[in-house]
């Protein structure tokens, strides 16, 4: 960076050091995590207005929000759902354009990942059981706070609504200088405050509906999954699903043994989620519906080395690691292969999908310069992960995360093998045998069979099923209350009268295997593209499109005769057959208006290369016709029917366009608008 | 067909005539609904007595379904969903197989359709405002009919309640001849009944439930649709939408722009839908969540001709007439274009479709002997229909339903105009300009500007859109009552003093487009050629296999070396990594077991072509390896370099197997699967 610049950051790094040095000193002595989260919330706050003054010192982005969003609209890249009943805040329908970038975006997604690392792939249930999401947390914490109106009912989120209620404060003339500060104070707070923390400052500040001004209930949480009632008695309760990743979960076992049993492999799916947020806003990145594409990598926990490291060994990523993020450094380019064997990065396998992430979106056109790999700070990360790292794209929103990287170590598996009572782990041989001592029950068959009847084999099978710690358990309760409640059969001392201890010889142990999760936010990373693809020409600034690569553009090549003049439709035609017989998507504009006006309009929609038929086409053999790249507008001569394969290898990024300026004619024409 | 079979039929087809013909008078003579209805459900009665009797008569199919039940489960290309919970019914998850069949029947849709005929793609959402699917009728309409418990809640489908009563009478010795012939008959007529009749025959034969024996509820309806509640108040309730269709027709208005105003136009939506079966049965033919794919094609309502008639107009199609069914007769063979010339089918876009869809059905495997469309009758079609053909697949559940393809008319897009105020049209310009007589308020525009302030030109707007209808309501109640309600706004007489005739030439006029909808239910059409493709090997019945077409195979090819021998790795690496280079998913198989269980499993995943790399391919130069076809098991030897592009052009279908055996000699082995 810029020496100047540079001295003008270097006291918001300082601060940022101090405060993270306070975190680190609280950390060491065991302080109560209370404090910690206060002080790392407050090292947040000083980050974030360092990023702030990095993003205003940085050479002007002349990016425009309001014209981008004029085009999306214009050519229906996607709108606001049932615009014409009013719409619905939170919800996105995607139009011809955005719908073929989506789905281009995921047919390179589904080439990059799972066929060229060979995953597996799964389609599970949206509709949730409840016990599923109950085993794996979401039903007890996947919540927001939010208080109500207490006469309309109108909700508001609690932290939105206090910062609102705040910053209305401060740009009110009477507010006194000590007043300003303790809401300054408070605001920087926020983030890390409990339900109850905030609500004390609802009622502290005598805070009421900013739409009605009617007084708001006390805070409640509110979880955010969309309940559902399956079949029609009502009684069967699911979830639409909040993420994509636990119906690879719970076909865990069914997936190990497609996979012959063998560790190290990867799941991947692509779907819907939802979640039900308070007050969507931020367009595309918060809504209530969206699609993920997320890989399960599950992996040896002692051994998470990836066979195919070395061929990304050496790809430079900037990595902004929690101790930058402490200290007020900025993010660092390394290669990954630093990353790992630095000890930065946890292991290869999570190295290896990070760097795999980043090819990813480099070849769907992210514009490098907007990437980093940002990694959680301690708290930020769930208590079970050992590492996480979020890809985050810089938009007008400042920093996104679009990918989450993390690896969650045997949380899921662990949570859904308590929950259903199927193992979900694997038989890994010892190197040598061990001796292992059992606490077995001895029951009494006769008593069992008597008592339970036809249930008695399945009470065989649990009591041959104990660990250790639970027959310990049952012995002291069958001698302590005579009782014992096993899966619901009660049994008593007369069907178990003894226990014994053995010693017996094993081969395995079970392991619950580790998993590194890739997990993608189609939606943050398209709108993230569309931000980073938008342009302005530069003779004209009503001229605006998107330069997305050829491999994800909705639509590959227009075919445009010059005029509306009968004697170009049978080329136009030809031509447009031939380029569809090779599965490209075509557009032909047979409008009137100026070739230089339908050529802004093909822009306008991304398609990368087109071809018009004009009178030197239809006079001249070999017919030829003109082929113009989209970004730098140059054109070409060409025979056509060398057309349709040439268009193709772009459109496949097989050869560049600099191949085709090389062999062909420069043609040179005036591009009138007018 | 055999004529001892057809002298069986005879008698058959005679009762089935004979009823068409009295349905046929019936509606000859305009008796009443609920008569024409009654007799139509005889007929359709009659007619499934002739069709079980003609399954019944044909060579015996050897598809054993428990058999292929069996490789489905073990190979987990589908299964119930969340079964380590005990599952969950009329909810699958596809594995690594079912996923990648599905994405590739998918995938080649797109390419036949969308990129194809040149259409247009949306995406829009799932959760469904309800205001959407009020003007659809689903509110109203979309419902099944069913009985409770009273003590326990359970919930029964009534039909299916009452057969299965009658069917356990039927069972029983004590029923008397003269009982069995009247529940026949009310068997018979139970498809056709009311709520009202069935609930009726409950209590007339005082059913209890058959779980419990507990009493019975009254019957009532049940929407099929799962009702939502988006954001947090629950004040905004919506629908997980049960069709995609809707999203499109929604979205017309800004459709018709993109495709810069012209018709005719098509439109493509693939997405889940979802239906609250009451008791869901049958495995994948009937399913709470399931996958659509399908096209709305605008057209002008008074020319329904398709520009590409021609190239599919020698299409032979297996049709089902309604005058066939009601006169018990087969379906028959014919060209679409006769069946459109002869006005059979409706017009040439509907023929159109249905010979694309046929194509489409045969490319990924469908058998066309298990192949025909079903004309709907008169009372089955919708009453907006003009004309509905269904693409129906023989199964071991009988002929089902997969493809639909309807000619819907003006129906949805004046529904979403009643219901949302926006009008969903095309401007066609008249041959001849017409003059109209307009009916016009004529505002004093000082009186509306003082009396709504910034609304008054919203109001100054409504008024100049009134249609002349309502201009002349307007006068009229303002002439009576002194007051109008135009939207909200409170207009009097003071407002509007006075309306007047105006004589207009205008050049346009407003037409709403009609609608053709070929719907895909995937699910069932992914059942059908999973059956249809289902095989036994002849020589040894416990190997069973998909023999699907390479071009939706879920795995391309397999690379197996001879054993584990060190040295064979270096060629099995390097061929598998050049067949994943050109995109192909690749299965290497280095497990133990012989080549012949090897490939018996492969076979079993469906894989196309096998590849094994033995001590020939070590020791000669140039490597060879041998090459296998999965039906024929017929191999090659040829060259390891010339793999890659041969199997890269099988799998796109672009040469044949035969191509292959005619360039590279035989290779003859044992196939040992011992």
């Amino acid at each position: 960076m810029d020496p100047q610049v540079e001295q003008q950051l270097a006291p918001l790094r300082a601060r940022c050091k101090d405060q993270g040095d306070i975190v680190r000193q609280l950390k060491e002595s065991g302080a109560p995590e209370v404090d910690v989260k206060r002080e790392v919330q407050e090292l947040k706050n000083r980050k974030k207005e360092l990023e702030d003054m990095i993003l205003s010192l940085s050479p002007t982005d002349t990016f425009d929000r309001a014209k981008m969003n004029d085009l999306i609209k214009r050519r229906f890249f996607y709108d606001i759902s049932f615009a014409i009943y009013g719409g619905i805040t939170g919800q996105y329908d995607f139009g011809p354009m955005g719908c073929d970038l989506v789905d281009n975006m995921l047919a390179e997604w589904q080439k990059h990942f799972v066929i060229q690392e060979r995953m597996l792939k799964v389609n599970c249930s949206i509709l949730t059981s409840e016990v599923v999401l109950k085993a794996s947390g979401h039903v007890d914490k996947f919540a927001d706070y939010m208080v109500k109106d207490v006469k309309t009912g109108e909700c508001f989120r609690l932290d939105h609504l206090i910062k609102q209620h705040f910053e209305k404060k401060l740009s009110e003339k009477k507010t006194s200088q000590e007043e300003r500060e303790t809401i300054n104070r408070k605001i920087t707070l926020l983030d890390g405050m409990t339900m109850e923390e905030m609500d004390r400052i609802v009622k502290q500040y005598d805070m009421k509906s900013p739409l009605t001004g009617n007084d708001l209930s006390d805070a409640m949480e509110f979880n955010l999954m969309f309940p559902i009632y399956i079949g029609p008695s009502g009684n069967l309760k699911g979830y639409l699903r909040p993420e994509t990743a636990q119906g690879i979960f719970v076909n865990f076992k069914r997936l190990l043994e497609y996979n012959q049993g063998k560790l190290p492999f990867a799941c991947a799916q692509v779907g819907n989620a939802y979640r039900n947020e308070i007050s969507p806003r931020s367009g595309l990145l918060r809504v209530r519906e969206f699609t993920m594409a997320e890989i399960e990598h599950f992996c040896d926990p002692d051994d998470k080395t990836h066979n195919k490291f070395d061929q990304v060994a050496n790809t430079e990523m900037m990595l902004y690691s929690a101790c930058a993020q402490m200290d007020g450094e900025s993010p660092r380019k390394m290669t990954i292969s630093e990353a790992v064997r630095g000890g930065l990065v946890a292991n290869e396998t999570l190295g290896y999908y990070m760097a795999r992430i980043q090819q990813y979106l480099l070849k769907i056109g992210i514009n490098p310069k907007k990437l980093r790999f940002r990694q959680h700070l301690n708290n930020e990360m769930a208590h079970y992960a050992c590492d996480c790292w979020d890809a985050e794209c810089l938009t007008s929103y400042g920093w996104i995360e679009c990918v989450g990287c993390a690896d969650r170590s045997a949380y899921d598996l662990s949570q859904h093998t308590k929950g259903s009572g199927v193992k979900l782990c694997i038989e890994r041989p010892l190197k040598e045998p061990k001796m292992v001592e059992s606490f077995i029950a001895v029951p009494d068959k006769g008593a069992i069979g008597k008592a339970f009847k036809k249930d008695a084999k399945a009470v065989q099978e649990a009591l041959a099923a104990l660990s250790n710690e639970d027959a310990e358990k049952m012995d002291k309760a069958l001698t302590e209350t005579g009782e014992y409640d096993l899966n619901g059969y009660k049994l008593t001392r007369a069907m178990i009268p003894s226990f014994k201890r053995e010693q017996k010889k094993v081969h395995v142990e079970e392991v619950i295997p580790s998993v590194i999760e890739p997990s993608f936010g189609i939606g943050r990373v398209f709108y993230s593209l569309l931000e980073h693809s938008f342009r302005v020409r530069e003779d004209d600034d009503k001229r605006t499109f998107f330069s997305l690569p050829a491999v994800v553009a909705p639509i590959k090549v227009s075919v445009l005769p010059l005029s509306n003049k009968q004697e170009f439709v049978p080329f136009t035609t030809k031509l447009a057959d031939a380029l569809t017989e090779l599965n490209l998507l075509v557009r032909v504009d047979d409008s009137t208006g100026s070739i230089g006006r339908r050529y802004a309009r093909t822009d306008e929609i991304a398609i990368p290369f087109g071809v018009t038929v004009d009178f030197d086409t239809v006079n001249n053999v070999p017919h030829t016709v003109t082929l113009r790249e989209r970004d730098s507008t140059e054109q070409v001569r060409i025979p056509i029917d060398d057309v349709p394969l040439t268009v193709k290898k772009l459109a496949d990024g097989k050869i560049q366009w600099k191949e085709v300026t090389d062999k062909w004619p420069r043609f040179i024409a005036q591009e009138t608008t007018k």
